[in-house]
């Protein structure tokens, strides 16, 4: 899922995110609560009719972004104070706000509130932090199965909302456990596991979602936050892995860094000065057919708008082709004729 | 034209250009020249190929950029000593460099080396810098046809490159008529109407083209630098004005002013906080077919890069409309059966 973090995917149309294929996008409720507001979004029809975005459209829970960009947030067990990154004023945050905030905006799946624990964090810290979180996935859900009715939603192509909860624990995987237990026992429509990506190493990443995805149920979407490298990506989608969203092909993209077929490169490098190649001669997407590496380099040496858009188009496409390249392979695994038993 | 300062029409992609109708656009000398680098771009086959654009380019003669960008700068005779705004660094134009450098970038249309004539200027001043750019228009004419061969093109869609002189003068009409009649003896490719658009009132600069026009020939192109806004560019149209070039259109959209069949809007006005309408009714471009008013304000508001792309298109989408509908009535004006006489 590309990050679309204030209603927008960085630097791009949405007709050229259709054109890449891509079914879902996510939206940070922290961000957007803060501005436009979800109130001023709920009157005008929701956030699919406010970004013209008539696709798959997810909100995280705010809980990233409270816990990320506040050195000053306190929290309870009751919800987080924390101050606008914007103009410093204080707002407080409680599973039951978290999801009222996320029915406004009206996405196609919310997310339970959940304090997204830090690394390293010990064994007590961890406990007590997925502790948190459980009592506010309760919260969460309660909430929303009262509220869902209230969506913003028009137009018939939409059925209805679903609310995923987020298995935390730190690195350990028997809290892990334990939280995968308790949380399908609330029944959510998705299960995501969090708190990953935060800074430790790949293996405890790898690690951990070894751990906890055969613990969640197959038949409902389990999703990874926040990861990951191209061939990240592509292992846990081979692990059984649904879904995943990551600022990084977007991010990186904007300052310069590349995933092509030939691996990374930084489109700074001066050796790419008189490159008239493709960016990655592998790619068909509209850039790569498109533009030379000397001119993407040029367009970033200039600091011109460009550069941040056609460099996020290949990324992304490059992304998407990953996905949608181990989508075909196990579509012709699980239908591929038994030959020999 | 769209103006591509830099070789790129800032935040629009190529192919939406094309897909906007742009037959033309503008890139600057004095910026390309500086970064990448002309030679640079000779190497890889000229600017069209350089930035992908294999339509219409005409390359300003870097004059302007000189006069406007350079507080340090020294003219003589010979012509212009000027630093780098990038980098402080010393340069030196004459008119043999100047269009040296735009044949080693191939637009379609080259320009004669100018002195742009500030205003006010007295009629002495005026006087004398109207005889510099005639003595410059000599220069850049003789040496671009001892040269013009030396384009780096390759490829068999172009033909030839062209050369256009500029007519100074201040705002002296005796002065643009002497001007004027001693390029048409020099006989350029097409005529351009400069040192307009400069700061003086509108009156004026309708004034100056309504006297120049007539004296260039109607069956070469004739070209007003610099202008316009929306009704000023249809009014030369219909004079008879064959190009115009204006950083109005892609400027004042960065900045949130958008033009439109119901009067310029600032997009940033609260008023547009939750207008779910489109920002031209009327208007049939891809931003007013897909994105309200409110979602415009909110990218702009949250500094999307976004915000720059989409405003952008729609003013260009305005522009090219308003010579769109110029043409076709020109053309139908040119093609009715007289009925009556």
């Amino acid at each position: 899922m590309p990050v679309g973090t204030q209603g927008t995917v960085k630097a791009v149309p949405q007709d050229t995110l259709e054109s890449l294929g891509a079914q879902i996008i996510l939206g940070n409720t922290y961000h957007l609560y803060l501005r436009p507001g979800h109130e001023a979004i709920r009157r005008m029809g929701g956030l699919h009719r406010f970004i013209s975005w008539p696709h798959g459209l997810l909100t995280d829970s705010g809980g990233f972004q409270v816990f990320s960009l506040n050195e000053l947030r306190k929290v309870t067990d009751d919800g987080v104070r924390f101050r606008s990154h914007l103009d410093g004023s204080s707002h407080f945050f409680t599973p039951e706000h978290a999801i009222d905030v996320q029915i406004a905006l009206g996405a196609d799946i919310c997310m339970a509130f959940d304090e997204c624990t830090e690394y390293p964090a010990d064994r007590p810290r961890a406990e007590e932090s997925m502790r948190l979180t459980m009592a506010w996935a309760r919260r969460s859900l309660d909430h929303f199965r009262a509220h869902s009715h209230e969506v913003p939603w028009f137009g018939p192509e939409v059925c209805c909302m679903q609310c995923f909860g987020i298995v935390q624990g730190g690195m350990y995987t028997d809290l892990r456990r334990q939280c995968a237990e308790r949380l399908v026992e609330m029944d959510f429509d998705g299960y995501a596991i969090g708190g990953l990506s935060v800074g430790e190493p790949r293996e405890l990443t790898l690690e951990m979602i070894a751990e906890t995805l055969p613990l969640l149920p197959k038949d409902k979407p389990r999703y990874v936050m926040g990861v990951g490298y191209p061939d990240e990506i592509e292992q846990y989608a081979r692990m059984g892995v649904d879904m995943m969203d990551c600022v990084l092909p977007t991010r990186a993209a904007r300052h310069g860094l590349l995933f092509t077929s030939e691996g990374r490169l930084n489109i700074k490098n001066k050796q790419f000065a008189e490159d008239q190649g493709p960016l990655d001669p592998l790619c068909d997407c509209m850039v790569c057919r498109r533009y030379s590496r000397a001119y993407l380099r040029h367009l970033m040496q200039s600091s011109e708008a460009l550069s941040g858009t056609l460099n996020t188009i290949h990324n992304l496409a490059f992304y998407l082709g990953i996905m949608r390249r181990v989508r075909d392979s196990l579509q012709s695994e699980s239908t591929a004729p038994v030959l020999d038993r």
